[in-house]
């Protein structure tokens, strides 16, 4: 899951910062520690994982949780608008790979002809 | 249009950087001057706007186009990938206006508790 060589930046549409809809899709099968965050999101440092899930429950997608039984705990879960979001980044996903060669293509001549 | 007031920052999904996905929207009935653009997208600079515009067009949604006749005029215009964008950014764009209470509840309730 997320390779490094994944061109997902190549993806047009952002939901909050870098990093916040692949934490979204991470979590949408049940909640994740910390630790199990860390692990798929290849390259992210504890910093920007502590603030995107910040930024996330400040938004009231993600909720963290702390269980104290049977051992200490803190997962993160998707709220029900958290998941909701799923939706339309589905559709955002879809039409990527829909227009996936036109978007390398179009990139790839507009950095050779665009002053960055 | 894109009123002071409207909490279009509200909207979870971006294209781009901040003002991207709202100059996309001023293009949609046609291209348009740099000065044209300036006076919808209130309170944006000529430097944020040059610098979207040049993201947009080395991305490949955007292009620059010069005419020479009548008079010397520098026009922007969507690319057919710039017009499909808008596609999902209507998908979006509703998801938003259907949880709009949900969102601004959430947004409300995650201030006063997640430090920011």
């Amino acid at each position: 899951m997320f390779d490094p060589v994944c061109p997902s930046p190549l993806v047009p549409f952002r939901v909050g910062d870098k990093w916040a809809s692949l934490i979204l899709r991470c979590l949408e099968d049940g909640p994740r520690r910390f630790s199990e965050l860390k692990v798929p999101l290849r390259g992210i440092t504890s910093k920007s994982l502590t603030q995107s899930l910040r930024s996330l429950e400040r938004d009231g997608f993600v909720v963290r949780a702390e269980h104290e039984t049977p051992e200490r705990r803190v997962e993160y879960a998707l709220t029900p608008l958290g998941r909701g979001l799923l939706g339309p980044l589905d559709a955002a996903c879809e039409w990527t790979r829909e227009h996936w060669d036109e978007l390398i293509d179009a990139q790839e001549a507009g950095l050779s002809r665009v002053p960055v």
